[in-house]
């Protein structure tokens, strides 16, 4: 199951699923306890009382409802695993279940987790994420199996050759931290040096990592997350970078728009994903949509807001000339 | 229970275990399947069978006795999480009751996991480790409760601020990784910029984010990741954060000797805290230990390699004049 040679590298698949739905969207599954439904912790807690297993069914009951109303119109989700981890290992066990009901509907899943090691302990990451991790008897069995997982590079190569490893081996991918969408990424990745900002310096990196990993339409499956925030330095990312994929984040709560993510797709009409995560899976506690859904209707709430960045990122792109299809 | 009022500070707490243990030891708690002693596991998979259960069992009773074993020698344990997280929520699980079974103990726990993002989720990672996790009606829980974790900088100070708080707040302590101790940590880590390479500006940056964290003698508890293996550049990092401790891995199985890692300490004796990992937990596996115990005798050997590798570092202090007691 997703072996490179059944179903082709990463990319092929992201790029047939942004073709099927027409969609450029990534839902950010960020599910934070104040913007769960009341009513749908209300019926969970009486059955296991305020308990950190209550938090656990809590939190994928409200996935289930969000991947059920956004899975056709959104191409990936992005569980942000802090919103597990902070609860301990009952939330993780919520992280592996929303992965797997993702993927069962027909979702690719890029686990945000920003793992960074040493290259023998990068192993164990990706044997657990993109990989398989050995038990007994030599058996090698899928963990996470994520199509996908954010990284960090400050490492260096030795601590993301292991990835590359099972992203070769399994069809997978990985987006390394390049440009990060918040205020002080400039502390280190605008750095100056002779060879350009610190980050230029790693997108370089990530073109020459993904070297070997090029599906049909020339795309690396060693991409990058590009910051939304900042269109300017996009534009030159994607020079540096033509044929890898930005994860952007950014987009809504964070401020960028639809015009502003332009700059990260390349004349193809390819080359990005966008994510949202508070603007859409809590949209029924915002402009306009809480005048339309009760909170009932959170998951209705969900999937109107991202047929509306679905349309509003693709009108941007048709204005650009940038429409893939 | 470890707030800051009623213990002190992250440093404080971890200089009265060095001085009453007479230790500068960290044994990096990274429970490699191929390194626990089959006995071991025999008993427990049959009770569970090769199950997900089983392993996280298996961890936890090596764990155990490995820290039943050391923790009289051992100012620290540092469970690298990669390990555990790699069998996915059984894993963490392990993790969880390793942390607070070494508490118990009387070690520090130091939670390898190199964590990073931006700054609304990084509050999620702190709250999980470091502070309390809100559960339902404002209630905050403590969950991994660690006293230290190790954390990844790339993205700046609005990713680091949310610890430092709970730093302040919990009396905790956090490393930044600046120099680690792989090959390829050039690659980033030593670009050369006109405010000299990039770990001096982020050990600079560690400097300044750790100003109002000082405890009884001075020391900060944001403390830095410096590698064994690079003894010159730990000098210079020793100038450019005298009062930050440094977590200093890559002793023994990567390469480092006890005469290597003084450059890490400072003239009082005191500013580092030297990690291994394999050379310890898997001693009875190494020479001269394999010649000595038994697998049946696992802990004893990692008992013996946690009392030699104290009295080498203790000796080489001594000669160089910076022993503190």
């Amino acid at each position: 199951m997703n072996s490179k040679s059944s179903q082709g590298t990463f990319t092929d698949r992201l790029i047939s699923v942004i073709e099927r739905k027409k969609s450029h969207v990534v839902v950010g599954l960020d599910p934070r306890l104040e913007g769960i439904p009341s009513h749908l912790q209300r019926g969970i807690t009486q059955k296991f009382g305020f308990t950190a297993q209550a938090m656990s069914e809590v939190i994928f009951e409200f996935n289930q409802r969000i991947i059920d109303a956004v899975h056709e119109h959104a191409v990936a989700v992005k569980p942000q695993i802090a919103f597990y981890e902070k609860f301990g290992y009952l939330g993780i066990k919520a992280f592996e279940q929303t992965v797997s009901y993702a993927k069962q509907k027909g979702l690719i899943v890029i686990a945000d987790v920003k793992r960074n090691d040493i290259g023998s302990t990068v192993e164990a990451y990706s044997d657990g994420y993109l990989g398989r991790a050995e038990f007994w008897n030599n058996e090698q069995r899928p963990v996470f199996d994520v199509d996908s997982m954010t990284v960090n590079a400050y490492l260096g190569w030795d601590g993301i050759q292991p990835f590359i490893r099972d992203v070769k081996k399994y069809g997978k991918g990985i987006f390394v931290l390049v440009k990060t969408s918040n205020q002080s990424s400039v502390e280190l990745q605008d750095i100056e040096t002779d060879k350009g900002k610190i980050y230029e310096i790693a997108a370089r990196l990530v073109d020459k990592w993904g070297e070997g990993t090029e599906g049909r339409m020339g795309y690396k499956s060693v991409g990058a997350v590009v910051g939304a925030t900042y269109p300017a330095e996009a534009t030159l990312l994607r020079r540096i970078m033509p044929k890898s994929f930005f994860l952007v984040p950014g987009y809504g709560a964070q401020g960028a728009t639809a015009r502003e993510v332009v700059s990260c797709f390349n004349p193809d009409g390819y080359g990005a994903i966008i994510n949202s995560a508070r603007d859409i899976i809590f949209a029924y506690q915002k402009t306009p949509w809480r005048d339309q859904f009760p909170q009932e209707e959170f998951a209705e709430a969900a999937q109107a807001a991202t047929i509306r960045m679905k349309e509003e990122i693709n009108a941007a792109l048709e204005e650009s000339g940038l429409l893939a299809w």
